[in-house]
């Protein structure tokens, strides 16, 4: 029996928003054809078919003609579950809209261009696990105080502190709520470190948040 | 009473499926960054608060601070309704997975830039009306000989020969089963006429196919 998705209609994921990932790409960034930095939240979406569970193997990518692919990466993120319908809320109520926290784990190929929508790298089936759980928002009360890590086979291999974020979770729930209107149970993974973590078949992966809990996969293909 | 959406699941949209504004668009493809057209077919979501239905209104949108966007544009497209499960399919067998087809209409900001994902301009609330029925795909024996038209106010104002894609229905399957499974009901918008129609508020707007029906839409905030 497969588990059930912790995702309503919509997981929304937030790129670059990293600030040593900021900084390092300052000079790609003042190139042709943007000239500076992404002045907005730069988003993407992660489709049901990607949606997966705390526990499950998440698959092995194959290329167009189906073998498998020679590199993948993994990136986690605080996920924040919309309690009630949000529409242009500002970023000082935002936190208010917040029904609890997950987390979400964002396994890609690995990324060649920070330019186009990587639609193919990103929309993997079952490459988006979410959870273990839902923890009620009023268990987390700063959530830029939380640090997400990521250990492959037991090996630490990535801490992102979110103080660290560009911008906060209340910034961002007030900005994407004058995109789109957000619904009950709808995820927003509001931040990866701007480094993932290489992964290979057969590894188990921990995506761990303290008071939010730990996410374990495995990937397929071994 | 809403209606309900006729999409179950996904709504995936092709950009950059027209001939002539492949075409047009060469000088700029040749620049930097990519120095080079596509490869791939360059694919976006319109997410379900985008979703709407054949006689819904359209909202007009709405800026950051609240205020009414000073312009709107509108595309049509075939919409392919996905039959049965789809994971890498072969262009030969690809039309065998479709179930059905319809119209969807997409509602945006004027694009400013081929470059970036344009979630800001692409989610608008309630801005991808899908309908008004579907029909069955036996109905439909050659997806690439139907056209595509746009009216407003009862002027026509877009003719778009669906032989003028620059991918196939068939072909756009197959590519997109490779990148991620689509289920039942799950629908691809396969091409758009590379220049969008200008909208007013108060608009009525009409996208029709032969064969396929009429979608009839207006736009509210006037």
């Amino acid at each position: 029996m497969t588990a059930k998705t912790l995702v309503n209609s919509k997981l929304v994921c937030v790129a670059l928003n990293d600030k040593a990932q900021l900084a390092a790409l300052e000079g790609t960034f003042n190139e042709a054809p943007y000239k500076k930095p992404p002045t907005q939240p730069v988003l993407y979406y992660k489709p049901r078919n990607t949606w997966s569970t705390e526990g499950a193997v998440v698959e092995w990518a194959k290329d167009f003609d189906g073998n498998d692919v020679a590199e993948m990466a993994v990136g986690a993120s605080l996920g924040v579950v919309i309690g009630k319908e949000t529409c242009r809320v500002s970023a000082e109520e935002a936190l208010d809209y917040v029904g609890g926290y997950t987390i979400v784990a964002d396994y890609s190929l690995p990324e060649q261009s920070y330019y186009r929508p990587d639609i193919k790298g990103k929309c993997l089936d079952t490459s988006a696990p979410v959870g273990p759980e839902i923890v009620a928002a009023d268990k987390v009360a700063t959530p830029e105080a939380l640090t997400v890590t990521i250990s492959v086979n037991g090996e630490q291999k990535s801490v992102f502190e979110l103080a660290n974020m560009e911008r906060s979770v209340a910034e961002l729930i007030s900005i994407i709520s004058r995109i789109m209107t957000l619904q009950p149970g709808e995820i927003i993974a509001v931040g990866f470190a701007g480094d993932r973590v290489a992964v290979n078949k057969g590894d188990k992966v921990e995506a761990s948040i303290e008071g939010v809990g730990t996410l374990n996969n495995t990937l397929g293909g071994a």
